[in-house]
């Protein structure tokens, strides 16, 4: 049985090529997608089941999380302000070490989840291990959920070798067959911790099973220069020449990228994904987001986990990513508030091969979208909804969330998710953790 | 009448030297100040008026912005990402000229401190024109309001010469004498604003009337070249030739400071207000704070105006100077998650010579101090609430907030503002302002 909702907006921001705002619009929500945005007058004749009244409130695209580990929610605050090796070496592993499983997974994807529901972001592109837990956290929150496949030489807890890393993913995707909210991704680690032949399999069964490729690339200074030293080339090109820099490709971080590089981006049609928080955060730099504009380069916006960020919050990196990409380069007038919004919506789904169904909000589109509340005294007053988005918006602003046209997040609670009891596992995680 | 509060937090971090928190103690609020801070046990003898539960918030001292033009909320947005010559001739002092008066910086200005209130900020050192109407709004808030009054040697809507803003200065802080909440400063707007006599007649009239000085020193990399062109040296050098230089100084920016520089700022006792978001919006650059506090200069936190900021948010931004002070350095210790707490209060009350009153919790000190509600499913599990305050918190877990004693926001609700007519009074300015 169909079902229409009229939703009336203050402003519609449909996330069109150029900056356009709708003033007193309204969505016509038709069961999953968006059947049409309409005229308040044109609405009066549109016979609806339901009408809500958001006079307040920018409607636009659900945000799109384009590099994440959901799971290390759990971890979030265990250790913080160390160098790179000392974190990893002495905190990160050993705890994914000891507590990593299915069911850490899950109910740390659960946590993860419900915390970026609540702020905006509706589709996450994850990249961990136990890949069925990741999926299920997406089918039980109600989020676009694309599960990035780990795939590295060395053995963690979930498998021993990349043969068995690939073996396990394509297993656990079976489950997941005809979802329309999950997809599987290969996610080959990066190229200092997966082999040249790795990566040549990895590109062929993506061909095969139509998967997209999830992979860090160029994060820090010391990860292309080793390459250099033990392959004779850096990461970027070393990967070219493998046939990993095509469309299916979502490079994570491309932090030390050269102009060349930038140009090879392009012409290859990858996409990059951009983690300003723990690029700052690991002090792995600043990566070159408005060359890549300009060049061509589509690029999206992710929080990475929750272990070098510490909060999934795309409104708070959204703002990051604007304003470090100005203080780097000095020049005011680099990477926009509407080209930050651009990747955080319809770039975003680009990089997911999802630009024809989410992103934007237009007709005959899926209905993953938001509704922003600016009438807090700190968003008023409102001279460019644009400007409020990115600048000056909290994600508790977020009131009502879609994702394929169902209403997860209404007046700022989960329909879905129940939230004390992830709050009770999320405690029952700590004293465990804390006990090891 | 004495009135006492025992207000029992799951953690309290009184802001000792060294990071401490408390956990399950209980502070006894005595009228205006802090009587004690003891361990629940010790609290079942105590005799109180009231006693105030908070089992799962961080007890701590309210948050000092250290430089900020609070007016400039009813600008909020109205022009961004543009060069800053741009900006300032072609938006932001066309709309001052139109706009700014006596009953534009007092609605304004109380605009600025809800929002601050709302997000933890107790104290403001703010730096603008007609100061009686900053002064109103302070009382009204019931902020603690350092009142800046600016000097420069062109004319604006409130004065023509700095003979002229000092007179004005000085008539209008005589209608606040004794005000425990409200002080009057000094602000010299800048090195390329203010003459080598004015500056001289400030340093004389600091003394004398026993006011602080607030001033943006070397924000941007052209202030420092044009001043070598000038006046054959860098503006640190010039101000220290002119007196300016001594533990009176709150220097606002301080973003192009050489290794000297700093030590001359260490040497000669001045604070420094940091102010993370205006400089990488306006492309300054990143002030070496991490060389700043191991040269032991004292370095506070400030949002800046909301013109350039464009939120009022201190735990946006003691996210944020965490963040860029590693991504600059390329060292992921640098200025730690306690550092930065220790900036955005007790580093700040230091500067504004309150730091045996205000900036940490103690026995004697004023109760200017807030809650912060770790619960929500973004601050969970807690390994560190200091992590949690700096790296995942938002504002708006900020639930209880005093200022001298008096709660001014209980339960994320301001107690003396009223929110509805501050509202009001912001859509009747933006429609004045877009109507010009």
């Amino acid at each position: 049985m169909s079902r229409t909702t009229l939703i009336h907006a203050g402003w519609i921001l449909p996330m069109a090529d150029e900056p356009l705002v709708l003033r007193d619009h309204v969505l016509v929500l038709k069961d999953a997608h968006i059947e049409a945005i309409v005229t308040a007058e044109q609405a009066q004749t549109i016979v609806a089941d339901e009408t809500l009244h958001l006079p307040q409130h920018v409607l636009m695209p659900g945000l799109v999380n384009l590099h994440g580990h959901s799971a290390m929610t759990l971890l979030r605050g265990l250790a913080d302000d160390l160098a790179l090796m000392d974190w990893l070496n002495n905190h990160i592993w050993p705890a994914e070490g000891k507590h990593v499983s299915d069911a850490f997974v899950h109910d740390g994807s659960v946590l993860a989840m419900a915390e970026m529901l609540l702020g905006g972001t509706t589709t996450i592109n994850d990249m961990y291990f136990y890949h069925g837990a990741v999926a299920r956290a997406g089918l039980k929150a109600g989020m676009r959920t694309f599960v990035g496949c780990s795939i590295l030489e060395f053995p963690t807890n979930y498998a021993q070798n990349s043969a068995q890393y690939i073996e396990k993913s394509l297993a656990e995707a079976q489950e997941f067959t005809g979802e329309e909210l999950v997809q599987f991704v290969w996610a080959p680690h990066a190229p200092y911790t997966v082999s040249d032949d790795t990566f040549r399999t990895v590109v062929d069964l993506a061909d095969k099973h139509d998967w997209l490729i999830h992979c860090h690339i160029h994060e820090t200074a010391f990860e292309v220069e080793s390459s250099v030293s033990e392959h004779g080339k850096r990461p970027l090109a070393r990967l070219d020449g493998l046939g990993v820099l095509n469309p299916r490709l979502i490079a994570a971080h491309m932090v030390h990228t050269n102009v060349e590089e930038v140009a090879l981006a392009a012409e290859r049609g990858i996409s990059v994904a951009h983690n300003p928080a723990s690029n700052m955060k690991l002090a792995s730099g600043c990566a070159p987001i408005q060359a890549m504009l300009d060049a061509g380069v589509n690029v999206g916006l992710g929080t990475d986990g929750a272990a070098s960020n510490n909060k999934l919050d795309m409104f708070a990196d959204m703002r990051l990513g604007a304003l470090i990409a100005k203080g780097f380069s000095q020049n005011p007038t680099d990477v926009k508030a509407y080209d930050v919004l651009k990747m955080a919506t319809i770039n975003g789904a680009k990089a997911l091969h999802l630009g024809d169904k989410i992103g934007s909000l237009e007709a005959g589109k899926q209905a993953d979208m938001i509704a922003v509340d600016l009438s807090a005294i700190a968003t008023q007053p409102v001279f460019d909804p644009i400007s409020h988005l990115v600048y000056a918006a909290d994600r508790n602003q977020v009131s009502h969330v879609w994702v394929n046209g169902e209403a997860v997040v209404q007046n700022r609670v989960l329909t879905r998710l129940d939230q004390a009891e992830i709050l009770a596992n999320a405690e029952a995680w700590q004293r465990k953790i804390v006990a090891a």
